[in-house]
């Protein structure tokens, strides 16, 4: 099934997604629910970011060739990633599908990275890789917008990843989604940019979980963007950016200046 | 005042400090809130963190001493950060004051980091540095626990400053603390170890938060951490560390063997 957060006249609410329909529910995903009997219009009521997590987890490195295309940027030599280090992003930049993602005006190199998001739906601590998945409600989709000149020249990744806007996370969660046929496609204004297997990951989801999971505890709402692959063009302000995940959606957002 | 956030046979809420006792409040000092005219004693109640922040900020190397120190033991020429680039912890690590931290079997060098908190409390974007504090709501007192050798051999700080536990935060938030006559003072086992004043920042609170809200917005319970001086003895279990803040109070946490 396909959880949507959104706000209508009454305020922000969980739903079901059923077609174009959406079943309202009292309560959460993450603190149980029931149904309430009422329904709203998908086309009528404003989505919002699936959940705002607990804590916000990113893989960063975690596929080849982004972390060879990024190194040689650098004038690096490529190193791939040798455990499972996960990272963080940051709440304050998370927005839903279709809200504007804002260019600052001293931006000047924006780039996108269309990732997958796993949820998590209940609290964990010392997962096995075999049972890792037990704990994932659904999976969403993510677009890690970067700004390249400040993630060469800041001691830490604040403005250059957790500028607001630059965390768009959606359009829903899809509790049923196996990543493993899944191929993730990034269009700019309807143009395929960048295309890769989801799943060529360097480390996959059971293994960042399980050892994520000996360290710290797992929280219900907490989520964990798996990374990117390929490479993004320059980004304008105009361009509409699609991040697709087949079988489980698009998430799309408009660039606009600041 | 003093706002301390605590769980009784009722439920988690957050309080006024009077003394020993704790008038309770509907609400929170966030989204508003009224006295309910009920009171409860502080030693019959469990102190919870003061807040479970939406985004968890720490300014990371923001004093000279330690900036210093830290690059000497990596073998490094230190260099002192040249801009205030804001860091990130997580929420997952957070403890309240009497709360254990949880040494993990395979950690190594624990050390300490004593830290002035700032708590947001309202809403702010684009705030000039003369405007900065209109946002505090008030000040708490950090513990940044970190394990020295994952520090160096991770390409994040995920299990270095993020292992659960490792984030001891409390006890209370004031909101008439001024940071600016006040010394911080690390006792481990009653002992002084570590004293600094709490002003003697490379970059200052109100840098800090007027560079850090062009790019992003400040919510109500943010937390910024704001940094430490001087160096940490390697801590055992059985210790217990004291993080005292003159006139804001003192944060204490036994170690213990995980």
């Amino acid at each position: 099934m396909r959880w949507i957060r959104f706000t209508d006249a009454a305020g922000t609410h969980y739903g079901l997604l059923e077609g174009e329909r959406v079943r309202k529910v009292a309560g959460s995903p993450f603190d149980g629910y029931e149904t309430t009997g009422e329904w709203a219009e998908l086309a009528q009521v404003r989505l919002e970011v699936p959940v705002i997590p607990r804590t916000f987890y990113c893989a960063g490195l975690n596929y080849a060739e982004h972390t060879i295309e990024a190194a040689r940027k650098r004038g690096q030599e490529p190193q791939l990633p040798k455990q499972a280090d996960i990272g963080y992003r940051a709440n304050n930049a998370l927005v839903p599908h279709g809200h504007d993602v804002v260019i600052p005006p001293d931006a000047r190199t924006i780039h996108y990275e269309g990732e997958l998001v796993v949820v998590i739906g209940r609290e964990a601590r010392n997962l096995t890789p075999d049972e890792a998945l037990d704990c994932v409600l659904g999976y969403t989709i993510g677009n890690d917008v970067s700004e390249r000149n400040w993630q060469r020249s800041d001691r830490t990744l604040w403005r250059a990843k957790n500028t607001d806007t630059f965390k768009p996370m959606g359009p829903w969660i899809d509790t049923d989604f196996d990543p493993r046929e899944a191929q993730t496609r990034v269009r700019v204004n309807g143009k395929t940019t960048t295309e890769f297997p989801t799943a060529a990951m360097i480390f996959d989801i059971r293994t960042f979980l399980s050892t994520m999971s000996r360290y710290l505890t797992l929280h219900p709402g907490d989520v964990v963007w798996m990374g990117t692959d390929g490479q993004s063009p320059d980004l304008k302000a105009g361009d509409v950016v699609e991040v697709e995940i087949t079988g489980l959606g698009t998430l799309r957002n408009t660039f606009v200046q600041g």
